[in-house]
């Protein structure tokens, strides 16, 4: 049986064991949270790049029509379609839209998985569905690793791989190590109230402070939306089969 | 007041913030612990080195009577004196000497202090001395630093950090970020029986399964010690005032 291993940093990760891993990002408040909504929401991809000018450039490349989205300091960065807040992220705006998106820790955190055999994208919003596809899936130790912010672990990111791991852990598969041990006591923590622990957590606190905080509301949310987004050539689409 | 933040994993360390923090680097099981263990056994003084040919080197340089101390995957070093078990460091062996050690993880974990004010080591045994010195000391922001366990979090150390954590929050200190929250958590948790869940940790069952069960009951020890090593000019010594 396949074994779950949480990085809830992202130093954790060791590229040279990759190979073979599946590999789930978390950047619960908001990369992950607005990756998946726009795929839920009928986005056609969404390309995550690391730098700002990099990210006009793939527009550039990907086209008109294509999208720019993403955050500095948590704001929307100047000339851009769209900022990091999923509420944005909505049908009449990303529909059949490729968005090209770059986010301070999301789309770095991203990159840490490269190597890996299958990269997903993970958060509140999708914990089921993704623990449904990984538990149904043959093979592949589990590597779920957490975004955290600005180089520090963040609570809301270890939250919802904890969340991951308690439905994986519940479906017979092993926890190997002290970080997934510690993510699935996370969320036992706080799964009886997730928005009101997400409004505590340092991240939360700063999201609240710069009015987000209806975003902090629906990111809190468990299992609503049955996409799994798969980072595949450079672009993340809706993973709609197993890879292998 | 000073606020208290903890980095769950080295990689949080963000060098240009550390001039002007204090640094306490927590390695439970058991470089810390050790070092503790023979300060307050009367060793003069414990160089801490990365390398098992730089130990060598400077047992050679610090001249007769040095003693070589230190571990690779939780054993002895061939050639070495002593191994990284605290047991080991009783009076009659280390009273008056210089030790030069290096481990996995702890000696790693130390450099990354360098450029702080002060840096000390804690683990369960000085915990409510260091909270005691922390509290008393004038200024500057604290840091407490988990070594982990080759490259991932190991969660001992965040339970030692949780316990110096609450015992300044109890105190009045700032506790600030995610990190120290979740120690402080972490702590709670498992204060009740420390040696049986430090058993029931990654690193914790590797070293019981080495046949280290003694070791681990003996780091689970809350506040036995009042010794306070501090690194200065590349050596530990027992702090024996405040440094400003």
């Amino acid at each position: 049986m396949a074994q779950v291993q949480v990085a809830v940093h992202p130093a954790e990760v060791n590229p040279a064991k990759l190979p073979g891993k599946r590999v789930v990002m978390f950047d619960v408040l908001r990369a992950s949270s607005t990756i998946v909504t726009a795929l839920a929401a009928g986005a056609r991809g969404i390309v995550p790049v690391v730098e700002v000018d990099e990210a006009r450039a793939q527009a550039k490349a990907y086209g008109p029509g294509t999208l720019l989205g993403g955050e500095r300091g948590a704001k929307r960065i100047p000339g851009f379609d769209l900022g990091n807040s999923p509420l944005e992220y909505v049908g009449q705006v990303v529909r059949d839209r490729i968005i090209v998106m770059t986010t301070t820790n999301g789309t770095k955190a991203l990159a840490r998985g490269a190597g890996a055999r299958e990269i997903l994208v993970g958060c509140l919003l999708n914990a089921p569905s993704l623990a449904d596809y990984l538990a149904a899936s043959p093979g592949g130790d589990i590597l779920l690793i957490c975004a955290g912010v600005r180089g520090r672990i963040a609570l809301e990111d270890i939250l919802g791989a904890g969340c991951v791991v308690s439905l994986l852990e519940r479906r017979g598969m092993e926890i190997e190590g002290d970080g997934a041990f510690l993510a699935a006591q996370v969320y036992f923590m706080y799964r009886d109230d997730l928005a009101a622990a997400m409004g505590t957590f340092e991240h939360g606190r700063r999201l609240l402070e710069l009015g987000f905080g209806e975003d902090i509301a629906y990111c809190a949310q468990k299992g609503p939306l049955a996409v799994l987004p798969r980072l595949e050539g450079g672009i993340i689409r809706v993973g709609d089969g197993h890879v292998w």
